[in-house]
């Protein structure tokens, strides 16, 4: 009989909805109890949902966090839940000298035996760049918390406190911790899991003890969390992982920090990116949809590779009976485009329609007298309104299907194609969509299913359909070297100098910079989507609108 | 004759325009050196503007800068400068040691004297709440400058350094500072005026020394600098202030630190606060027109208040010849709206076009079978195609007109009336949109000028006019008690439970409350417009969209 037998409960809690999160816990805990479990550890915030932003300024919300804390405790002095110990993330108030008059709360784990609070750990390192807002949000916390339960020493830390130097985690070991018990909220990137964990091993390393990851699950707003939590003993083994993109309960036994196995059945490996990109992109679109009580989507259908990938995308996260397509086309839509929409929409038995925008178009242009871009813009404005009308009348979230490199250069029109609550490709380069498009037909044929994606949609060349023989390449590089350009000037942060010295040619570096600068204010009001790459648009790069800096 | 003629020169600069805002440096110094002046001394970040926000974390950009402020001192070698000190904010490079991966840069100024850079101050106290993003951003530095010049001794400190408790501002007197240089970039905010104006005297009492406060002036994105840059003597005399929304140039001869006089002309006094809202808002309009390339706006004129008083803010900012107003009747519009908008144009000379939407609307209506709210929304969102329509043909920028409660309880349609770059009346509840408007005629009777907006657009009941009979009353409780429950909810982020308690009916306040947090996604694809409250939409209130909390 192993020492301890702990749970690595990996939930998806919805921010703002406490009770909820708290019978999800409840049951997390009860199920684990079942199987034998002393100690069920969750992630960061598993009590509110994380991020919760300037939510963590509302009194009433830290108080009814606090309240939910302490009601959890109380379930737990019930006879069935004896010996127990839970750990478990949520914020609480920081004391009045701590509070800033911004931040009053401490981003926390608490540590309940046999239902008393016995200890409450602060976060000590609060993440404040890309994404992530905590020192505006929360005050941080300075001491290490370590308890011995059943003849095991566990610590507790909070996500960034392992991604930084100093802090509590630096005293695991002169606290002679066994096990540390890692809370977090740590957001999907594609190859952040081959980072974390080696942040992992690098830690039970240095520290000498063995670590239980836990990590939340879930689309919020523009994050998704993919859960893979791990268990690292003390040399450095991967002793358990749980799955990604889905809750799941973890059990170990633990002997000695590094004696550890994993309870039942389980896998050490990851699945490939394209598989991890496109899950990010299904679970980001199915819980923003669910935890905003929507229930389809409308989409338009063009016949291209962004609009056939986000229906896909989307069936996939709630079923092709609640995806609604529409064909608008123009005088300007070829026969190629009509069928490739149409063809796409029955592969996977998405709902479609068709409504032709050409009498809504030309009372327009003869009323206004528009030519040239205006009148171009006007017929994806008629588009976009199509689709509002249609998720108005039908109660359908919009769906909007720019990718990235769109976004960038501003090759939208915006109140046009742009319109939408979420936008699955925000994040997403144009050669990446193409990818992720093949991938998911291989995928497809690989499980005997039929491949949703029409190949004429992947393998045609782009167009926005705006004007006669129009491609994308008129007015852009070819999208690999777009890619390559935006790679390097936002991911990399390099300047126009920088970039030529790559080897691209001047004159486009120049063009396609400007380009993603005018479009600030447009990306400004661009719906969210998830972000799944080291540098997305919208709050990981915040730049201003105004700003004539050509460098 | 003084020991110190000292000049405060409160520029405008522009975000990323380093070579412009280096010649106007240059201009002002020049300015002040044909006065007599023996130090200037400028706003924070006047060589890049402020706040650069994520340009912080590009290397050229900062390096850039260190490039300005050198060849700033080189300039200053020169014969017509000799003996002539400077002292001007800017970022610089931290230390490798001190980067943090994300922050490379500090928020400095330099102290350039005869041409050398004699000392370089960090900003200490990093602002990162309300719409300060500096922690993310910067390295904080942790030591006062102090310097002897002509007998007198000065001490550097940036903006947020006054305003919190410790760090290098509280070592001015152990310095024995005689004039505490403060480098600001203070965003306007209805009675910031008094509150900068006691902490100066609150922080020259405690250090015992006098302080020259100096403000930048400006629109930038969602803020606007509002200048009114102040001298406070050691004994808390208010000496001299500079003028609010204009670039200015104060000089003042020191004689010690209790012993200082303005030279030439100069007002202590504030203007009243509607005069400065009135004027934050043009100037915040006017630069983001001028800062990124617009000579002229086009706006929807419904004969209501709110696109009165926005089109009067804009006759204001770059003149009525500038401004397109279009009203787009429908079959809902009364006459007297129509007349309204006709005689608000008429009365300013605003340029003006009547487009009826009614054949635009029909066909609409009739392919996509809408009624009910979708027929509504569809109004307006053909009313929004036709502004961006024009916009996109005549070069204007669109502007929108939505006033701060609309876009609180989400009383408006996305894609519609919401569509254009900047929203002048963000953040101006309805009840001050009255206030101002009947303030701006009273300003216009009082310097003999007509009344820029009709009676009866401020009179009236307010009404989208969407549907026959219609106003805005059907759906909201009285604008002054709605402008009352958000009061509370937003800016003191009350909870139901406490706004309740102050004797609004609980199912208002539940309905209230509920709209608010519905209308999160739309504001979030709103357009920016200039913060006037201590706490305005957009990055000020960071909320998810996706949050369930009900407290």
């Amino acid at each position: 009989m192993p020492k301890v037998r702990l749970a690595l409960a990996q939930t998806n809690p919805t921010v703002g909805a406490i009770q909820a999160n708290l019978e999800q816990a409840l049951d997390q805990i009860s199920k684990a109890k079942d199987q034998g479990a002393d100690l069920v550890v969750f992630g960061e915030m598993a009590i509110t949902g994380y991020p919760i932003e300037d939510l963590a300024s509302r009194e009433s919300f830290i108080l009814e966090a606090e309240l939910a804390v302490r009601s959890l405790a109380t379930e737990l002095t019930k006879p069935q839940y004896q010996g127990l110990a839970v750990v478990i993330g949520h914020p609480a108030m920081a004391s009045p000298q701590e509070q800033t008059g911004w931040a009053i709360a401490k981003n926390c784990a608490s540590v309940i035996i046999d239902g008393q609070i016995i200890g409450r750990y602060a976060k000590h390192h609060l993440p404040n760049y890309s994404v992530f807002d905590e020192y505006r949000n929360f005050v941080p916390g300075n001491e290490l918390l370590t308890f011995e339960y059943k003849g095991l020493r566990f610590s507790t830390v909070i996500c960034e406190d392992i991604w930084q130097q100093g802090g509590p985690v630096a005293k695991l070991a002169d606290n002679n911790t066994d096990i540390a018990l890692v809370l977090n909220g740590s957001p999907f990137e594609i190859d952040k899991d081959d980072k974390r964990l080696a942040l992992v091993k690098e830690l039970v390393k240095r520290q000498s003890c063995a670590a239980a990851y836990v990590n939340l699950v879930g689309g919020q707003d523009d994050l998704v969390f993919d859960g893979d939590s791990i268990v690292v003993d003390s040399k450095g083994r991967l002793v358990a992982r749980a799955k990604q993109f889905k809750q799941d309960l973890v059990l170990i036994d633990i002997e000695a920090k590094d004696e550890i196995e994993v309870v039942g059945e389980h896998h050490l490996t990851k699945p490939n990116d394209n598989w991890q990109a496109w899950n990010a992109l299904v679970l980001g679109l199915r819980d923003y949809l669910q935890k905003n009580g929507f229930k389809s989507v409308v989409l338009g259908l063009s016949g291209g590779i962004d609009s056939a990938v986000c229906a896909t995308i989307a069936a996939d996260a709630i079923g092709a009976e609640n995806v609604f397509g529409v064909s608008m086309p123009s005088r300007y839509s070829s026969d190629g485009s009509k069928d490739d929409a149409q063809n796409l929409a029955e592969r996977r038995g998405i709902n479609y329609r068709v409504q032709p925008i050409e009498d809504l178009v030309k009372p327009f242009e003869t009323s206004l007298d528009l030519t040239g871009l205006s009148a171009e813009n006007l017929q994806a404005r008629v588009r976009g309104l199509i689709l509002m009308s249609l998720s108005n009348k039908e109660g359908h979230l919009t769906i909007t299907t720019g990718n990235k490199s769109e976004l960038a250069v501003g090759y939208s029109t915006i109140y046009g194609d742009t319109v939408g609550g979420y936008a699955p490709l925000k994040d997403v380069e144009k050669t990446l969509v193409w990818e992720l498009a093949r991938w998911r037909n291989q995928y497809a044929i690989s499980r005997g299913e039929v491949e949703p994606i029409p190949v004429a949609s992947i393998e045609k060349a782009p167009s926005a359909e705006l004007r006669p023989d129009q491609v994308d390449q008129d007015s852009l590089p070819p999208y690999d070297v777009l890619d390559a350009i935006l790679e390097a000037y936002i991911n990399q942060r390099k300047s126009r100098a920088e970039i030529v010295s790559f080897g691209f040619n001047q004159e486009l570096v120049e063009k396609v910079l400007t380009l993603v600068d005018r479009a600030e204010w447009k990306r400004r009001q661009g719906a969210i989507g998830p972000k799944i790459t080291g540098m997305a648009f919208g709050r990981d790069r915040r730049l201003p609108i105004t700003n004539k800096y050509k460098g």
